[in-house]
């Protein structure tokens, strides 16, 4: 068992939570990173993170418990990154271990505020890694059904089929199934815009609209998401496939998304900042959509439901009024 | 007002009294034929459907109520039938007046089980109706939220430009919008598979698995979907317009919607026949699952949820087992 592939995790949230358990299925030793070092020794004493998926029980002997990045990212060949992509680059400057020669898994799910960038090429663009070495894991799936055990389905992207089926195969379990797709650009799009189309979902149900509306919200948000993935990296991909289709559908559908509970307080009339507060928790299509609406004035994709939020989030726009707007514009 | 558009509505269920409620927003008078003498007469007392949308008001002046089909019928040029498929052939017994030069428009989504085709096709092969005056009406749209006044989006396919025109005219209001097509075979398809697999998504849902494999079910269905239609009909459509995957949602991940309902008693551990009996309703998807089964032999596509449905349903398969085996065939 000592040839076994060694894994860092980065992150003690709840999606982290999830894929240190997936890992810990496979393999007799995972290293875990996390900040919050109360959070660290809660795990170590009451083998649980106190603060996501508390229900998971973890074996502490197949942990390697720290709050030094560097000691974990030293341990592993493949690390997953699994914070949120607003602390992505203040954790990234306590590094001072290389990162080269090691896979570098993005699980985050958004667009890095400082380079506008998606993670995997923000780390090829500012951290020089090759992408060969980058991998992307996208749903559909709520950490929350991976504590469950309920079956889910994975997809990890990497152009690398060696690390693909490592990564694939460390993942991969009773309740986790994992399918290999080339497409890092357009399934890390995907799970960003996702989160954009979530909170438009939240703000329809804020604004009283009802799942006829709902339905129809999320067939044209696939049929926008397709035509804004073609433009930034045109290749053939079915947008139905689960890493597109399914992660939007999850994320969209689900009442325990941050991203639709936000859209949802903002169609109820909060204001962005009290939504914030009041949410104390970081709802990544907030910056997505600021991210995909500048990077869209270049691709010129017709982007009806992205202005729409990022009019309300950004230009103070109304809510009501802009979604009776955007209204005329679906089919 | 003399010369407005003559519509006739059949049926007494839900569909048909949201439909009745549209256009009630547009005629001053609409045709309205049903079987129950009960109902009827309460309409005409106390001005609403006591069975069904019990919350919309009717003004009975604008109704022409009758217990006669063939009275409806003659009255009007635009026959819009909502009734379940299985009862389509028993009513056009009673028929004697002749439907030439009418409009029949379809708000069946179901399979004729008599001659297995769908309602159109059905029309125009048993009845001569030339295809110039046959339409469909889809969703998404549930008819709980027509009664609500949410808005809501229909999808009207004629091949006739200007009976389209017409019908979607006297549809819409400000809390409908209606969209144009002239794929009639392939929505009205959609309408007819989606309850298939709204069966399929209560059927795992009753075996437990949750949000993330419903999401990846989906985007598996839509593709199944998709791959069907073509096989039927092959013309240019975007299978994610509103018609096809927005009712396909709507349906989904509805918790009223009768076919999920039933497909979750199935997955609980009910047979066919005490889930039947206990929903007392007709879920179009039980006969639509045989229908497109037998179908598709001659077809060929893959369609591994049609047939996982379809070997429960009517091979008595065992349902955690073929689920098992259908996770296997998904991506």
């Amino acid at each position: 068992m000592s040839d076994y592939p060694k894994f860092a995790v980065i992150g003690g949230g709840s999606w982290a939570t999830a894929i240190v358990k997936m890992l810990s299925e496979n393999l007799p030793k995972i290293a875990w990173y996390m900040r919050n070092d109360t959070a660290l020794e809660e795990i170590k004493v009451n083998f649980h993170n106190p603060n996501y998926l508390s229900s998971v029980e973890f074996d502490v002997d197949q942990l390697y418990l720290t709050n030094d990045i560097n000691k974990a990212i030293s341990y592993a060949d493949y690390v997953i990154f699994a914070i949120p992509s607003a602390f992505l680059s203040k954790e990234m400057e306590k590094l001072y271990v290389s990162l080269e020669g090691k896979v570098i898994i993005s699980a985050i799910k958004g667009i890095i505020p400082e380079t506008s960038l998606i993670v995997g090429e923000h780390f090829h663009t500012v951290y020089g890694i090759p992408y060969d070495n980058i991998a992307v894991i996208t749903g559909p799936c709520h950490a929350e059904e991976v504590a469950l055990e309920r079956l889910s389905y994975l997809t990890l992207a990497c152009r690398n089929e060696e690390h693909a089926k490592t990564v694939a195969d460390c993942l991969s379990s009773h309740y986790i199934k994992v399918k290999e797709t080339d497409d890092i650009v357009g399934t890390e799009y995907a799970a960003v815009l996702k989160n954009i189309y979530a909170i438009a979902c939240g703000m329809a149900h804020g604004l009283g609209y009802g799942d006829n509306f709902q339905a129809l919200l999320m067939s044209n948000a696939i049929r926008e998401m397709k035509k804004f993935i073609k433009k930034v990296h045109r290749m053939k991909r079915n947008i139905n496939n689960s890493a597109y289709l399914g992660d939007l559908l999850v994320t969209g559908y689900s009442l325990f998304s941050r991203n639709r509970m936000f859209g949802n307080m903002i169609g109820k009339g909060y204001t962005v900042k009290s939504a914030q507060m009041e949410m104390s928790m970081i709802a990544e299509g907030y910056y997505a959509a600021k991210s995909a609406y500048e990077l869209n004035q270049k691709y010129g994709a017709k982007t009806p439901i992205i202005n729409a939020v990022y009019d309300i989030l950004y230009n103070g726009k109304d809510p009501k009024k802009t979604f009776r707007k955007l209204t005329e514009k679906l089919d």
